[in-house]
């Protein structure tokens, strides 16, 4: 089912009012899922939803929550989520955070008790539209092995950086697993066979078996490297937040726990202005330019084809799941939607 | 020939006194070199010492220099290494930001116009093992080409991070590039073939021939997205610093261009103190003792066989290369050495 943005949006802001979720964070929470499905990743976008609603529904979620922010010292910023929906978290921290970094050159907020952020290249891309550098990771529950082991120790483990150049940001967000959980299940569902390599069953030997991978655990990109990089986020943010690591993380996929992850999110104030963001766009552009390995496909840099993705979807609308489609519309309160005729049509 | 930490220290001291370089300054650098071949590196080791030598000769290198440092921000220290040998301008600006970090939180450090600062582990271990969390990031000469390119367009950029536990710190310290052009020139000396994917050669084909990948370039590890978070350190660093972008770097490796890459240092201070840096081990602890894949090869975290190596060395010595050795012991003059009458027989 092809759905236009604006749509989309609007069911969801009706769907989390109608939740009891305040206009401003029914729109910040939509807009996270919209724009993930607009990048060209539903595993990060409508999908989430009903998971959304039903954790609000039994107070695993508190959706009028704005978190309890306090400055521990002049860079640090201390984050009590308080239950709330993580967009509407993160965006408030960030909002401080990049205020407080033109002052002091650097500022990073450690929030925990807040629910799923989404996709970590929202916020990155937000802050460095506004001219700043941010950092962003994030755990998750266990579910990579480390490298050379075999039993899910390590969240999927995102790191986002956002960088600010004269045209569009550089935006980079990746798991440090060599796949996301979400293509093991999308995989599953279409009964399609899994990469060699991709992941591990229960009991630790290679599979192919999307259905086995699941009680199973995923390898980390890039061998030991992204192993390591994977094992230093969590360490990050488990240390810095002190929020728990992944084998006794629960809440960001359940609907049973409160969510016990963690989100550190680092910014900061470059100098020089203008001319070092057109420094940057034409560093950016010449890698854009070197010569590829196929003459058909230009070398791009992260955010590139995001980026892309989104400009059409804005055009075109994006494909939605017919089933979740039919699911999310068939829970609509007319009465809770004002501007959505067309949907009752 | 195998080698003890003490005497390569004391030789590498001499030669560093030898060309000028103050008493404290020659044992920072040579303590930087000794650490990389005791953690099993020669490639950041004594190997470097000849070329190190030859750039002070040349006035590339001030071994007098200590770096001008100021706050710009609260959190900002900007630092112009006025040519100093990297180790010694990077210990300097480390010492600032710990002391920094516990006042704000955390702070940063841009470096400018510093020497090569070899291993970037030494830094992040010597800051964990006070206590607090460090981030460290480093540019070079163009070297690696993109995901999906096939030019020379990134340096290797190495990431290395440093967390303090109850034990000893976790340590990650990873180029960006699947494999160091020091390997290279390593598989080259060798005429070793290189492994399927490590390198193009200078027109942009695959090749396994050493020789002809030392003109081409190194691939980035984990494909896309070791390319993402590779340039995303070049952004970092060039962004924030000010320097040079890879294709326009000199003077990591040569003997004719004073060094214009960048280097950057993040310093954080967690909280919590004995109890979070316990909780921190724990983990590490299940990590490392989770079920292998191959039941006599436990599971390892970043740090754990450099430290492992470093604590061989530091009884047995360790090897090095028998000209290298032999020409460095041949540079020595006798009156620079006092306690060093073993060198003589």
């Amino acid at each position: 089912m092809r759905v236009r943005s604006e749509e989309a949006q609007e069911v969801a802001e009706a769907l989390l009012a109608a939740a009891g979720t305040p206009a401003p964070h029914s729109r910040i929470q939509a807009e996270t899922l919209v724009s993930a499905e607009m990048r060209g990743h539903p595993s990060h976008g409508l999908l989430r939803l009903p998971r959304l609603l039903e954790r609000i529904d039994k107070g695993l979620i508190d959706p009028q929550a704005s978190g309890d922010m306090h400055w521990l010292r002049p860079s640090e910023l201390r984050v009590d989520g308080l239950r709330g929906l993580g967009p509407v978290i993160a965006f408030n921290a960030i909002e401080q955070l990049i205020s407080r970094a033109a002052d002091t050159g650097i500022a990073f907020a450690a929030i925990s008790n807040a629910n799923h952020l989404g996709m970590l290249s929202v916020y990155v891309e937000a802050v460095a539209e506004q001219g700043k550098i941010c950092i962003a990771v994030s755990t998750s529950e266990a579910l990579v092995h480390p490298y050379g082991g075999t039993q899910a120790m390590l969240g999927t483990n995102p790191i986002a950086i956002g960088v600010p150049t004269s045209n569009a940001p550089f935006v980079l967000d990746l798991a440090t697993s060599v796949v996301s959980m979400g293509k093991i299940h999308d995989h599953a569902l279409r009964g399609a066979a899994l990469k060699d390599g991709w992941a591990l069953d229960e009991d630790g030997n290679p599979t192919t078996d999307a259905e086995r991978a699941k009680k199973g655990s995923i390898a980390p990109f890039g061998d030991a490297k992204g192993y390591g990089l994977g094992l230093a986020i969590e360490l990050l943010v488990g240390g810095l937040v002190g929020s728990a690591f992944a084998p006794d993380v629960r809440g960001t996929l359940d609907a049973d726990n409160v969510s016990n992850k963690g989100d550190l999110f680092i910014v900061i104030d470059p100098i020089g202005g203008a001319q070092q963001f057109t420094r940057i766009s034409q560093y950016l552009d010449a890698v854009r330019s070197s010569r590829p390995a196929h003459p058909t496909c230009p070398v791009l840099t992260p955010g590139d084809r995001a980026r892309h993705r989104r400009h059409c979807a804005s055009e075109h609308g994006f494909d939605v799941n017919d089933a979740l489609w039919a699911d999310l519309r068939s829970r609509i309160n007319p009465s809770s939607l004002q501007s959505m005729q067309e949907l009752q049509s």
